[in-house]
């Protein structure tokens, strides 16, 4: 039997949350964020969080990436850290909460156990991931996917990624003291398991009434840029039928994308962003670039949907005889990420314990996570609180002060529920 | 009868107009133009012009909006002059023939009456007109607008437009010193006729392989802002069911516009402009603004046209069912622009009398002019030369010499025609 877990103290946790973020990287007049990875507001919560980890008895290690290991010793000599983080970048007009929560939980529960002068087993890890939002440099979940990964030529390419500016990340991390001498790579600095507590950023617990997300896996996701060509034109000179207009075919496969999303059920396929290179009133728009995000429970069903939407084009191309034409190029994917059984039930029992199983949904997680990465290297999980109305990403991002308490309470019954299992065996 | 007209000197003319593209704007590798309205470029082409028209005996008067009208006397004493004249600036990668072939030829015609010593009737003036393309200082045909406007309100406002470097209209005719002391005002600096040669800018002539457009009207033309309103959400997280996609509802908007132009056949209507307000790769737009360009052959046909393609809105925001919105407004229309029977019939005498019937085209201009301005308060009419392929605004533009040549010869003799039609009082 686990020890029983304490009880986390949900005003510090929501009194250092909302602190932190009014200090460092608030938007004025809303409670909206921007703390871009590597900036100054960056720079300062992360000197704060160091400080804070240091005086609760954490020894601070910082990798060739900037990622945070903020390690609090356990009884055992020989275990790796059990892991628990996020991170603390945002968007460019972001909330408070998505990945913030993930690491302030942490140091509420790396508080609660000092206070309570609680010995765990194996060391207890908080982790602060850099550039999650791959906001300020391209590339999401950048940092605990170099981590993740097996060779060391991801970590020499995303030190050259730059910003809008120009800024390379080599740079941004020697400009704010974070470029640190421990190696950036699970194997040198490995953990024991890896626990994430985050917003659903969607509305499905919302919708369902639910408290917890018992999250069991991370969607397949593929990127691909598309580039419909036409021919410049006169808007007032060029007949309609002689028009190879680049928009109006960009549109209907803009429709079709949606379309075959709904028809399939297979998953979801977004278009966010658009192009038109003319961008002229009174020209018939020869060029048109879109992105389309697809993501579906199970690889095979990523390029189910990703094939049904390319014949759906075919098809368009073909009717449309306007002469146009199309091209796509793959840009970004993250396959699906399957949980460990062993965390999954951690969080699982102790989200059964705090809430009964009424107020669980196991779910899928439509969003990418720094937990999607180190799930391919070490056993992981994630703990999912609800999303006000389905927002994130947005200055409108709310979860009660009461949802982010009960998840932070989680997370240390699930981390205390894993460090028994390991101790006693069950976990190996 | 007229004179014959002496023969214009299609050497001098192509050579005049491809040296002072090339001096003055061209861009690199290409014959490619990029002539800002009041840029330096500007500035030095209209003093090269300024100091020719002068050398042919012209007197010069430069208006509160910089429009320079250079006129060569006649011999009656009470008659306003005729007009010819265009533009000589540029879209920002435009071509060499847009405007500048109207202005070039007209001071062709200039030095072919000066070197022939023909006295005519009436004063004839070659017309510059500012900033016809509204690229630096948005609003298309501004200065001839101005001069053909009752109001004084209306040059105030256009003193008030800015560049998107925030310099204004008036402080850039200051700069270059084309802020005049003659009235921008039919009233006070009049015309008793305006011709304008121009290029087609669309492929009917080519097409129908005829050499010479007598162009009786121009199109009417409505411009309408449409700004699509939904809901942000996470690409990953949101169900396609809960989604409220602008871009989704834009696209089929965007598509209805083109369907409901082919199967009306009332005109054209074109989409040039698309903004998407949250541009992220992983968020659903919440809001996408374009632009719609119709144009027909009456104000009547346009408004049915735009009737028709709002009634297609309705039924599709209706049948969409995921919450998006939309609203319109408008922002420009220029009213359709009928020509003079007695200036299309010198155009149409003097085409006939160059290049026979079956070489001739009547036709309605589909693009707006400074002629379309000028009709409302003078008698007017144009000429049309062919565009390669149709192609206009880009570099690409291009007509031949000869094609210039002959356009600037009917210009002459359909000058001379209506001067004598004057002169013998068939014209009133």
């Amino acid at each position: 039997m686990p020890p029983k877990a304490p009880k986390i103290n949900a005003d510090r946790l929501d009194s250092t949350l909302q602190t932190t973020c009014s200090t460092w990287g608030a938007l004025s007049e809303s409670t909206g964020m921007r703390r871009l990875a590597l900036s100054n507001e960056d720079k300062l919560v992360r000197g704060w969080l160091v400080d804070e980890c240091k005086a609760v008895g954490c020894k601070v290690k910082v990798d060739a990436m900037g990622n945070i290991f903020a390690i609090r010793p356990g009884t055992a000599s020989d275990k790796k850290p059990i892991g628990m983080g996020s991170h603390l970048d945002t968007q460019p007009a972001g909330g408070r909460y998505d990945g913030i929560l993930g690491v302030q939980s942490a140091l509420e529960v790396l508080r609660t156990l000092d206070e309570n002068n609680i010995q765990t087993h194996c060391p207890i890890a908080l982790i602060d991931w850099t550039n999650e939002e791959g906001a300020r440099f391209p590339g999401a979940m950048m940092c605990s996917g170099v981590w993740s990964t097996k060779s060391s030529a991801g970590l020499e390419a995303c030190y050259e990624v730059v910003d809008v500016d120009g800024c390379n990340m080599r740079k941004a991390l020697e400009d704010i003291g974070y470029l640190g001498d421990t190696a950036c790579d699970y194997r040198e600095n490995g953990l024991e398991s890896y626990f994430e507590l985050h917003i659903e950023q969607g509305p499905k617990l919302e919708a369902a009434n639910k408290k917890i997300g018992v999250v069991t896996a991370v969607q397949g996701m593929k990127w691909f840029a598309v580039r419909v060509s036409g021919v410049e034109g006169h808007s007032g000179t060029t007949p309609m039928e002689s028009r190879s207009d680049a928009l109006v075919t960009a549109a209907r496969l803009i429709m079709a994308i949606s379309e075959t999303a709904n028809a399939t059920s297979l998953g979801v396929a977004t278009v966010g962003v658009i192009k038109n290179d003319t961008q002229s009133q009174a020209t018939i728009p020869s060029g048109v670039e879109f992105i389309i995000d697809v993501r579906c429970s199970t690889d095979q069903m990523v390029d189910d949907l990703c094939a049904a939407i390319f014949k759906s084009f075919d098809g368009i191309i073909q009717a449309e005889k306007n002469n146009t034409s199309y091209r796509v190029v793959r840009t970004w994917g993250l396959p699906e990420s399957v949980f460990h059984k062993d965390c999954i039930e951690a969080v699982r029992s102790a989200a059964l314990n705090a809430v009964g199983i009424s107020n669980i949904m196991e779910m899928k997680s439509g969003a990418g996570h720094d937990a999607a990465w180190t799930s391919k290297v070490v056993k992981s999980s994630m703990i999912f609180v609800p999303s006000k109305d389905g927002i994130s990403h947005n200055p409108a991002e709310y979860t009660s002060p009461e949802d982010c308490a009960l998840g932070a309470q989680i997370l240390l019954d699930a981390v205390l529920r894993y460090d028994d299992g390991v101790k006693s065996g069950s976990i190996v």
